[in-house]
């Protein structure tokens, strides 16, 4: 257990602790919700206002070349590809999380031969990963079969696996797998190995080449940053280039886009993922996020920031054990297997819907994942949540659940997003 | 031929006159390309920033409830939708044109019996409609006919013919489609008819439910002025809700997202041609642009736009035909048959695009597309498009090329995005 001073003392020594002063934090709030809407760097809206009042507003169409708005896709790409362990030149910027899967799985489906056809994931995937799946595997007259836990997963790799489809971490459980093993295992069993980095990218350590995968695609708005509904990210081999196609054939893939031909013909690599016009406002907010990462590089990088949401979430994990024990950790308690995030079921006869609304009103914001058993989450970004908002936050939590407070009607009635 | 007094005279009693004090102008440009690229809204910035500060900086998370943002997709629909003679909770605004196509392109296909597997166009519609059309037909075992000029259309609608794409306004030509009566003539051969609006939303007179289309897709950022790379619109008539089934099955096209169940069920009506999560800076900004068409709305709605943009258009081609002999006009001289734009050719001896680019720098801005003819296209958004800018373009191409200005080197480079 940490004293409230433990905590600062650490914040005062935290490496990172400059990173933080990137970020606008509304005074009052302990935001824990990162892993879902990542908060506001400081330079995001100026930089927004530029690209609204001069590149558009001044610039108008000629701002398509000389304000570099044709190249964001790209531009932003090579920006995130050192934290995913991507090359220069392999990922792309643009559309959202499901239409980037529904990308690359068809490509992943369309490399493997006939009798390949089964998706191999897991039940506790995040659902636009399900119900994408399901509509590309029935273009392709497959099958999603789905492991009931991590383990179950390699015994389902057999000679009709054709892509094996995981999320690197579980959105409710913060569970996260093991990329190189599991990779491996596709691979072993003549598999494609596709990622879903929504979860992991800008939080964990990630490397794609290093693990061999085969596609990659990422969220912009949860840890890195890029504001409600940033464009999403996709990834694939090198290898494959030239030889993967994805049906989504808007005129930015096209390998000429500006002869306007009648015929599509695919560019070379990541490019033909691309498809309509890029959404350039949603796409510089990304932009002035990743600066923030630059600045995190240059103090200890990915290691820095993994060693500090390790730190986080363990702590979080230890208060909970000592202070909450009506609480049930579902996040590993194994540092390996644990993502950015902490999450916890509480016994039936307490609402945790309920219990996060009171939270929410005290100023400590998570969120509630419906399901058996129902979850409260917590997200511990490491590029700003501090040593003391986990102490701050497990006080506020006692409180409550002491006080019953979430009893309250106020805190029953659900919202439209919960 | 109109003279600099008599335009300015026509501007004085513009009963839209007004509308032109909405929109950020940078001075010296005669703003003639807002078919590609509209203008900045005034309100645009203060509306983006508050999204920004306020409802992600401040309210975070809980603005997915508080500042609607959940609900963008559908609030912007229904006020796009008088636009574009759609009802109440018919169109669905996000992701791209391209996109959206290959949405309700499939959607129609599907509704289609199996010997109906012919998608009809035409040779010159926009790119990335043929290039989105040969995916899906291909991923249905159809095939793509296209139709060399208007006129051969209808006789391509036989019993093998599942779909009519049309884009209603030609992005090079600006010949506009009589929807009724070719919707009239899908229907009577048993196709289903799909319109893109691109070059036709908020510039031209537009009736999907008065032409009984089926389907209709369009895009944000030209007459719209939502800004580069805006959300697009998709649109179903709702007689097709329920049995038409698309692809691209998000999270958000799910009947209950926030149940977060393993097996995808199709929300009702259009809400099932919500993919992802909405882009909500990008929403914004449209948002903002559509107060723009409020208060048109006031003044006179669609007939007083329709009435100056043809008055624009037409005073062009009378000025093109009086004072710029070499210039052969590739658009309809019937009103009819006019959208809101003006093409012309040029002898080939007359380097259109280095022309274009003569005018640019002397701040007639309008674009240049190649092919056969290469077209000097010039975009006249009844917004905020003036009559005394018709004169002062056509001054300055006069001036172009009796000086042969566009002979200097400068002008014959071109740009990744002509």
């Amino acid at each position: 257990m940490t004293s409230r001073e433990q905590a600062l003392a650490l914040d005062a020594r935290d490496p990172l602790r400059p990173l933080r002063e990137h970020f606008t934090l509304p005074p009052g709030v302990i935001y824990l919700d990162g892993n879902s809407l990542g908060a506001l760097p400081k330079a995001t809206p100026a930089r927004i206002a530029r690209a609204v009042e001069q590149e558009w507003g001044q610039g108008l169409i000629a701002s398509w070349n000389n304000a570099g708005w044709i190249d964001l896709p790209r531009r932003l790409g090579d920006r995130l590809a050192p934290w995913v362990g991507a090359g220069a030149g392999e990922v792309l910027v643009g559309d959202s999380t499901s239409i980037n899967l529904y990308k690359v799985l068809h490509a992943a489906l369309q490399l493997q031969p006939a009798q390949r056809r089964v998706v191999v994931s897991e039940r506790s995937n995040f659902p636009t990963d399900l119900y994408i799946a399901q509509s590309v595997v029935n273009a392709h007259g497959g099958e999603l079969v789905l492991a009931d836990a991590p383990e179950d997963i390699p015994a389902l790799l057999d000679g009709r696996c054709a892509v094996l489809m995981l999320t690197h971490v579980n959105y409710r459980s913060g569970r996260m797998h093991d990329m190189a093993a599991l990779t491996r295992a596709a691979h072993e069993a003549g598999a494609l190995a596709l990622w879903d980095l929504c979860h992991s990218a800008g939080a964990v350590p990630v490397d794609l080449r290093g693990a061999d995968a085969d596609f990659a695609i990422g969220c912009g708005y949860k840890y890195l940053n890029g504001g409600p509904g940033a464009p999403a990210f996709v990834w694939m081999h090198p290898r494959h280039a030239g030889r993967a196609h994805q049906p989504l054939t808007g005129w930015l893939g096209h390998a000429a886009p500006f002869a306007f031909t009648t015929d599509y013909r695919p560019a070379d690599g990541i490019q033909q993922f691309q498809c309509g016009t890029p959404a350039v406002l949603a796409m510089t907010a990304l932009e002035a996020s990743l600066d923030v990462f630059d600045a995190a590089q240059a103090l200890g990088g990915m290691a820095a920031l993994r060693a500090k949401s390790l730190a986080l979430t363990q702590s979080f994990i230890t208060e909970l054990d000592t202070r909450v024990p009506q609480a049930r950790v579902a996040s590993p308690r194994e540092a390996a297997l644990r993502g950015s995030q902490v999450s916890f079921s509480l016994p039936a006869e307490i609402d945790g819907y309920a219990v996060m609304q009171a939270l929410i009103q005290r100023g400590v914001v998570g969120d509630f994942r419906a399901g058996e058993p129902g979850l409260l989450r917590f997200g511990f970004t490491p590029l700003y949540t501090q040593h003391v908002d986990v102490v701050d936050a497990i006080n506020v939590l006692v409180d409550v659940l002491a006080t019953q407070s979430w009893r309250a009607p106020e805190f029953q009635r659900r919202s439209a997003v919960t």
